[in-house]
């Protein structure tokens, strides 16, 4: 075909690149097995002519819009359930490539989002074994399709105010769902507003005229047959957003809606016939799912980096504009180097958090084993963890991502880009599954407690022992390296850590009490929470990168290892404050690791290219007229615009009805 | 009415309020005069019924947006006009809050905005007499519609690359308008797909076989009668974008498209009959309007930042979240002091803008005073401002647009909290109308000029002259005050200029060329120019906010006062480390600041809700569930969700469609 010519510029591009790219994209999959197994799914949904679309998502009416992702949604399960006959695709549950091909099928987010992400997991993990016999094969076979229904229209992160009731009545053996005020009625869930037909609510359980706290209960909400809203529920959806366009938010409320007995989720906790309690053995034990989603995210995050990676380098790589030197031609914008300033930090951001991640997943997946061995020892560490990673990581990928699109100029203002799309997506994890605030202030608790260790000289935990270390020291020692730099980010978490430790002490002996000097100190808290945090990516990120570029080629290797030192050089210049605070790093050394940057932006420049083709994203995965393989930009662009419906007619009939009259009535 | 109940959290915050909200309101008007007047016209337009919607914009297809912003711009064009013809209108071209009532008409931005925003101004000022009088009252009287075509697919900031041709033909004396590649389309422009007739075209002028670079041209492109597009002109849209979605954006190509001669805009050059070219006496004469915009969009900036901080201060005085101590009542989410970190400054950035805006305007005014007596001395330096102030401002309040909205957490990401599309509107400004790093580094050209200067000590002048004070100072003298903060922002800049200035001698002496190192040093430089940015913000900010307490009552001076203090310290602490490298504050000066901030932000906290009800934003104009007056949350975002069409039925058509037959499939 002639359209998947190559543009020049990307030919040159890709002969200059110095590694093997293949040997990268098996790295970022994990290995080859799993490349050709992604690939697999990609080409079985890809090239099924019901998911194209003739006029794209965004010109399309908010109610056609869904309709016509409903449609595609139904096909992709068509065929994801075929595949899942003949294959085992219990790693989707699991931090993998695999199955992202549902953004080739919906450019935003699927209603059926929340099925499989969190209905079927709570169905899974919070039923008893009579429960899971009734509802899982239905729930993972499509018989039904759920959601979540936990935030409220008043209330999120704070999920012990939630105000939906569930009132046990032992006569009926039924539990009494009701929504008694406005602010009670669940708000957000994807997929509830039109879509599922049963959910998971999250409710406070009152027996014998006790409020026991929040619990599950397996709700069925519409009618099987006719999908109409049962007696006693209100349900709807709650209108456009920023972004998610398609994922059918819904709101629900219930009016003295009654559920059997033996619809609350009975793992933990119970209710017996006769309204007796029964306690969870431990309260610790729902905590994992929340701890499980937060890790996942970091991975989405990776992901959608190098998704706006690869539009915003093939782009820059394509796109000419002024001149290095008077008299030239035009040049790529890529050669700028504060245009390498704005992009290769992001690809470089991608690989650390990806690598950060499966650090983060193994010790998971280790702290979910011991847990089931009865050992909840290292939970409190792990979800002090996942929380500040989950809020700084994506605090920087929404940086990144908006970074990338304004180094698009305009054009990457342009929807066809899906810079803004993706865009909304990646801002949304900033407040969804815990606000960033909020989970930061979880993390400062525990450095809080940590520090108090510390200082009283008990045993720490292994991600936090880096305090012990720094406890002393006024001014931890310098040094222009790797080491150097891991150690000097370390003692900023430390010192700032101490900072707040301190600051509260102050409130307190200015006479207030503890939780009014806590919020006195918050901002102090947030911050020492963010350099903790800052101090394991440092960390982490430079082991796990040097690890990775010894076990591969020597070419990709040394590739490798530039980002990782391109990350660790980019946060210590940014960061050049804490640092001249906490360490004896001086001016010069600062001017060090500038002219070291500026040097890193040079080697990669020629890798540039190559190393967004290694993300191998498919063109209809990207779905973007910036950042196709063949880097037809222009064209793309004007092909993309002519399918606008208002384009195929030269006039559009407001000029009749409202332009000519007003411009006849002009005094001329 | 019983809606117009104002709810209990925010009578009780108005109680509060130590000052008197109507004299900030007009402080902010510009005096009592302005807000009658600006509240005349809000009233003509908010009163109208023909400027309502039955379902919110949101909800429409693409197509359908646009047609209804035609509809209810057409309307509002009516309005203004019977409104001009008793009053003086020509304040619309002036930083002032008396028009800005649009946004009550089209939420977005208006199809029609080129026509007033850039159309007319360039006929006003670009044309010669004859051509002014033939076209300037039938373009102001709206007896047609015209836009501004510059930017092309593949040209955007350097105006020298811009592909269209205009080729003088002695014959018929016409010149013929051409679009020789794809890239030379013009791109971009507002209300030029299938709004405007008219256009402004900015092409390379052809004459006797030379060159003469770029010049603008009156350029029909619809039939007055049909609106068909003449022949030889391909115009349509561009399609949707992040935001600006009724802005209609358009693209437009020539083919060997005839004009009269006459219709190049000749104020400055002329070609005469002959296809003699006649140059413009001076290069810099078009230059103003450029400048002129540029300085708009900071008291643009002031009023989306005033608009936004309305909707997150009132929406955290209202929200409930959480205890502050164990066993109380939730508590409004604006007393926690990390809420109060995100809201308090983005009011001071607000007013900073606002009084920096009114201070570049007087500035240009002058300059183009002093240019109609023939002095063109000032328009360098006011260019290297305005350019910096522009890229420096739309950054900052792109990054406070977004705070404010994830301060309201999930419900900041419904589009009925008017959030995301203000934040569409302010990260435009980043890339329009120069882009960023562009412009940032025509400020660097600037600076190293004057850091020549300043080094062969030469006089310099008036925003520069600092450079010269700090020139020999290795680090100054901090002292915990606000002229110790100025000093310090100073020396910052006088600091980092000298890098960036060093920088790229050590790239020459290692043997690149002026450009190259330019190129190598450019990530400095763009950072030397935001630190000259942020010394004039800070500057600029203290003595025009001071100046304006002493002016007003004693209650209100003090609250101003405390507004600019946050603005100073905030900078301070997120400043540290350049203060760390070029003053001598010290961690305990450090620690000392942020106490002082902590302080501020409590001092502040009565008085949130009075600040932002006197950017005396009407609810019309806000369109916000979140931000309305009355507080009443939770009941407009429910009212606001009742409008979506899909609400309308309890079952979707691709229940019936789709869902039951996958479910049905499924394997039980």
């Amino acid at each position: 075909m002639a359209e998947t010519k190559v543009c020049d510029e990307l030919v040159r591009e890709r002969n200059k690149c110095t590694f093997n790219v293949q040997e990268l994209i098996h790295v970022i999959d994990g290995g080859e097995k799993n490349t050709k197994e992604r690939k697999e799914v990609e080409d079985l949904v890809c090239n099924d002519p019901r998911l194209k679309d003739k006029v794209p998502e965004e010109y399309l009416s908010h109610k056609e819009r869904y309709e016509n992702a409903v449609r595609k949604g139904c096909t992709l399960f068509e065929i994801l359930r075929e595949y899942s006959q003949k294959h085992n695709t219990m790693d989707a549950f699991q931090p993998t490539n695999k199955y992202r091909v549902t953004f080739g099928v919906v450019k935003d987010i699927s209603p059926f989002m929340l099925h499989m992400g969190m209905f079927v997991p709570t169905v899974m993990n919070q039923s008893d074994d009579e429960q899971r016999d009734k509802w899982l094969l239905k729930a993972i076979s499509m018989g039904m399709i759920g959601t979540y229904a936990q935030t409220e229209l008043g209330h999120g992160t704070f999920i012990r105010g939630l105000e939906t009731t569930a009132t046990y009545d032992p006569d009926s053996e039924e539990f009494i769902l009701h929504s008694p005020t406005l602010t009670s009625y669940k708000w957000w869930p994807g997929g509830l507003a039109h879509t599922a037909n049963h959910c998971i609510v999250v409710a406070q359980l009152y027996s014998k005229g006790e409020c026991y706290g929040v619990h599950p209960f397996f709700v069925q909400i519409r009618d099987e047959e006719t999908h109409m809203p049962l007696p006693g529920i209100k349900v709807g959806e709650i209108g456009p957003k920023l972004g998610f366009q398609t994922a059918n938010n819904g709101f629900l409320g219930f009016e003295h809606f009654r559920i059997p007995r033996r619809n609350m989720l009975m793992k933990n906790a119970q209710v017996l016939k006769d309204g007796t309690y029964i306690k969870s053995k431990n309260d610790k034990l729902t905590y994992g799912t929340m701890v499980f989603v937060r890790v996942l995210i970091v991975t989405d995050l990776a992901y959608e980096l190098s998704r706006a990676a690869t539009i915003a380098v093939r782009y820059s790589a394509v796109r000419h504009q002024s001149q290095l030197k008077a008299g030239q031609p035009e040049c790529q914008i890529i050669d700028y180097v504060t245009q390498q300033h704005k992009l290769f930090i992001g690809i470089a951001t991608s690989h650390a958090f990806r690598v950060t991640g499966l650090w983060l997943w193994k010790a998971y997946s280790k702290v979910i084993s011991d847990m089931g061995k009865g050992n909840m020892d290292q939970l409190p560490e792990l979800h002090a963890l996942a929380c500040c990673l989950k809020g700084v990581c994506s605090r920087d990928a929404n940086a990144r991502v908006e970074e990338f699109r304004l180094a698009c100029g305009g054009h990457g203002y342009m929807a066809s880009s899906n810079l803004p799309i993706i865009n909304g997506i990646v801002t949304a994890t900033i407040t969804y599954e815990g606000e960033y605030t909020v989970l930061m202030l979880q993390t400062a608790r525990f450095l809080m407690k940590a520090w108090k260790q510390a200082t009283a000289g008990t045993a720490m935990t292994p991600t936090v022992s880096y305090l012990v270390k720094f406890f002393d020291n006024d001014r931890v020692q310098w040094s222009n390296d790797t080491e150097g730099i891991v150690r000097g980010f370390q003692a900023v978490a430390a010192g700032k850590t101490k900072a707040a430790y301190e600051a509260i002490q102050k409130y307190e002996k200015m006479g207030m009490d503890y939780e009014e000097a806590w919020n006195s100190a918050s901002v102090q808290l947030v911050n020492a929470s963010e350099a903790h945090c800052r101090a394991i990516l440092i960390e982490v990120t430079w082991r796990e990168m040097k690890l990775l570029s010894e076990k591969v080629s020597p070419s990709l290797g040394k590739v490798l290892e530039q980002l990782a030192e391109l990350y660790l050089i980019y946060w210590t210049l940014e960061k050049r404050g804490d640092l001249l605070l906490y360490s004896t790093i001086t001016r010069e050394d600062i001017a060090k690791q500038q002219s070291v940057y500026e040097q890193l932006l040079s080697l990669l420049r020629p890798n540039a290219v190559g190393l967004v083709d290694a993300f191998d994203v498919r063109d209809e995965i990207l779905n973007s007229t910036l950042g196709a393989f063949d880097g037809r930009v222009y064209e793309r662009l004007m092909e993309e615009a002519q399918k606008s419906p208002l384009n195929a007619e030269p006039v559009n009939q407001s000029f009749h009805k409202y332009l000519k009259p007003l411009m006849s009535r002009a005094k001329l």
